[in-house]
């Protein structure tokens, strides 16, 4: 079997092709995908061709958030059946190291992550007709949502695991800078943790209105009014109990400590190579800065979120394009002044 | 009254001068000073006339690390009894504070902190041979150790309380990043806390005889074998679970995280300006990076841990010299290949 | 200045009598109390003459979840207007104790408890038509909710201190045994903090559907299927992460130790003089039975919920009388197969 | 080939047999037994036929806490040398389950336990002159210490686990209620955790005397001074940061609660069917009472601290008698009047 897929070839070479798909094992489903949003890392991959010190030196079917109807299911797969709707989990652990062993899973030495250029060979994406997972990868999204909705899961994932980071958000003042498509769906999150009040920071107006229809309680146009952010917040040592840092610009970072009070987080979500911080301010006021990566069971949280629409992630998704203009979907999801998360359909 | 003080008139003018003591209230302690020790930031005033932000505009006593023999209570003391030997607590925060109301008192928005030039006027602290103080300030230390000894209690209560942050130590592999007075001192606590392993780094050979003698399994010195930290310990993302960082260099702080494992922390005891940190790999393998700032509770716990000798302090005391000779011993406690911690004596 | 006021001076023997206003201090605000509600102190406090151990022994004005609204203020009240609608906390701890210097003002040793016969003199509670209390216990609640709503922020504030104590509840499967208005108040601060999943426990169809109004996600009468807890949810050794235990009944906690997973917690709300529990199962699955009494800052928090209407708390007030029938009030109060909370009027 | 084993056939009928032993799988390590300690489970196995449920239905060979020497090693171990001395770690969790996957082995749904008769078929223990287990139960323990100490590892293990449930212990004021085996090995572990002081209970004088040997700051003898704990630890709600119950006597637990500070820790260790607690304290103070089962990565904790002594556990060991003396051991291991740890010595 074939199946027409997404292939980046290298840096601005992004071809649709015809890939084999792999038999169904006896744990394994048959997933026709229906929708995939673009993330960061595919826009990176294609503009830069790499991101960091990863880099895509292969064909690489590109894709990690999709989901899509299952199409058959190995001998052994009891819990899903064909024509149920399914959000595919892109992460796949080893199950035996150090780390999976440890409920740690998202560090395993060993990880399988789907359209991802960090290991050799690269691990092939979702975006395409057809694709094998294990059924372990697939989360039952119903059928009151749509699959561009159910394609969000893996963004919201990551939002979740930060919210679950911080620990209890009841009763808690949080800021979060950057507004894209994962500090959106983290403002979603946040809210539906308990968090008392929730300020948002961003230099675009589409952001900041997705922010507002997240969630948040209200947001600052820093680059209309650069200073509001500090004169606000920063009295008596500082205002936010949590801080999400979801822009990766060590400007940003470091504008963030003298606004959270002492004894406060800062959860970095956004990825950078490096950022200056003033080492002062985190032991002074004996601030915890906390990285968070991805997700491990906060898949299933969050499939069921969106199931059931606790959170509705439609104010993130901005566009929806065809697979087959792909190039034009991967030029228009750089414009942050008008889109959020573009997203594909397939046939 | 009056009585001798070490007074900070200027960057590198200090005097011995004498200056009045204040009555002694129902709740206050008449101490007689025996033991002083010079710290970063006695060092810092002197040399440098402050300390980042922090100026030395006025004249001030010097001292915040000190012990000595009541001399006399107020009316309403009980629990203390003249010739009765005791460390002092330089920290008197207000009590009556946000923070100071949350247990967090080291955050006290009016702390006033002996020998401290944050505060204008600045608070005087305790190199002169008297000093009034509340009697909240004075932790018993027992007639078995020196004054020097006791001198100690308020390093070390930096020590134990940065150990506190980091969450139980047993079975943890533990790094210490400078071997200095500070971190000497915490590798005690460290040890005491139950570490599994404890390795110190530093680039002088004084600091790292400190650090064995203090309880450390194994020492690196840096600038003889500048790459063995990384070479032997970065294999599966990182072998440590706890680093203390207690040098504030940039570089330093830098370089552990690759030896700390996913999910491991830093603590962050060294102060300086800025640092620049690999945002990637915070985030990657999920480090939590904690500032930890002076003490609360843990002043008593270090002066008990003191009086008992369960932590011995005495390989980290090198020098002591009378109060007369503060300019000398100021001279002294800049060079680390030889001085830990320059103690000066009191009438 | 006099005010009317429901008087205990007996088991059965409420009366509605003047009593004296005090003078309005510079720090306090006279308030004028709209609405007031029964809680179970209160009913003991009528039915039994006391609550274990402690006993009613002078006269008490009762009351201590109750609203209103500020008719003066004393001169250094600036945050307060007349006219403004506040909720009134009943709890005001000492400030200096050295449980209030740890944050931990419920366990405060001189905690003046409005309404609580605790303390000898009894401290008077809120159920009269004016009152004199500091202006930290008032809470603004705004103009858009009713003061009865407002009158549910105290036990709101027990379920929200529950909920915190047991940690971020995002992703987790929630159980609340019992359903009476602190439960049912409780499921509304689990529902808001997150919980992916929340089944409620009661006797009574009353309670089980104010649970189901206020979020719970199923519901179990354990009157007419006493075995369905344990036949649904003890599997592979039990299927909820949290246990809210409401009803202080030995017989109900020993319940939920089958249904909780190892590591889970059980969080007790409701109490009684002792339990028998299942010691093998507590130390066998590694269970915490975690104690939950009051709230501190949890008052503001809820009080901010309820006006915003974050959580609307109005499925749980059942019924309103004027205040001059609370001795009415405290029959139907005892009827749990109708009532939920509640309430009395005043002028 | 075959070993002579304890094998226990019934309630006070244990006889010394010959047993096959299983081959050496290429993960696998024959070892010879050195030393095995008698622990709870084996003397109510033998005296009771079982414990609580579990049942001794089938013949058994008993001992989990057992240490011998590497006499022959499959061919995937590469770690482990014929003529190295090892601690045998009893638990072998199945490592796929979804506690296992959740690092928390200890409540594996397919947990093998060495000696232990919960499963059916019961799995067989060490006490035998030769033993097949895998590669990753064996901890090296050096040539330094006995066999005997290293058979302590497994009870040791119990102690760290229960110390690291209640989380950090420096500065912390600590109870331990029964002095037997594991409560005077516990004592060691929390005194090697920092714990600032350690007050032991039981009712006779041989724990008591092992108790301050381990490391207890003072002892109370129950039995002759009933009233003491309560009468100098209950002031001012409590004295006790933490109290670590080893008894499983339900009137023991119950004592517990008043010496407790409120916030404070109960970490349950001993076991029993039921027990009758004080809930209105357990809530009123917001006490934690934590259950604590085995342990997983203290395994190799334990092992290293014995190895190193740096807890010496030779106070522990009362009497060591050659294998074929098994039920004369029996018999001495329930006089706690005299004894402690009774050992076994093998060929």
């Amino acid at each position: 079997m074939e199946t027409r897929a997404c292939v980046l070839h290298a840096q601005e070479d992004v071809r649709i092709e015809n890939h084999p798909v792999r038999e169904i094992g006896p744990q394994d489903v048959l997933v026709r995908v229906g929708a995939g949003g673009l993330c960061g890392s595919d826009i990176h991959y294609y503009w830069d061709g790499g991101i960091g010190s990863i880099r895509v030196n292969q064909p690489i079917i590109l894709g990690h958030e999709f989901a899509g109807t299952v199409e058959a299911v190995g001998e052994q797969v009891s819990k899903l059946r064909p024509g149920e709707r399914v959000a595919v989990n892109p992460s796949h652990p080893c199950g035996q190291c150090k780390f999976c062993l440890a409920g740690e899973q998202q560090h395993c030495l060993e990880m399988q992550f789907l359209g991802s250029a960090m290991r050799n060979p690269h691990t092939h994406g979702g975006f395409r007709d057809f694709i094998v997972v294990n059924q372990t990868q697939c989360e039952p999204v119903g059928d009151a949502v749509s699959l561009g909705e159910a394609a969000c899961t893996e963004p919201l994932a990551v939002g979740v695991h930060a919210v679950v980071r911080a620990g209890s958000l009841v009763g808690k003042r949080v800021l979060v800078t950057g507004a894209g498509p994962i500090g959106a769906l983290l403002i979603g999150a946040a809210r539906h943790a308990g968090a008392r009040e929730i300020v948002a920071t961003d230099l675009s107006a589409a952001p900041l209105a997705a922010a507002l229809a997240m969630g948040a309680s209200s947001v600052i146009n820093a680059a209309q009014e650069p200073e509001k952010l500090q004169r606000d917040y920063s009295a008596d040592k500082g205002y936010f109990d949590v801080a999400f840092e979801c822009t990766g610009v060590g400007a940003v970072l470091k504008s963030v400590f003298p606004v959270v009070r002492p004894r406060g987080s800062i959860v970095q979500v956004g990825v950078s190579g490096a950022a200056d911080i003033p080492v002062n301010a985190l032991v002074g006021k004996e601030i915890a800065l906390i990285g968070a990566h991805r997700f491990h069971q906060e898949y299933a949280v969050a499939a069921q979120l969106i199931r059931e629409r606790k959170i509705d992630v439609r104010p993130v998704i901005s566009t929806t394009l065809p697979m087959e203009r792909i190039a034009e979907a991967l030029v228009l999801a750089k414009d942050r002044s008008t889109q959020m998360k573009v997203q594909l359909s397939f046939a």
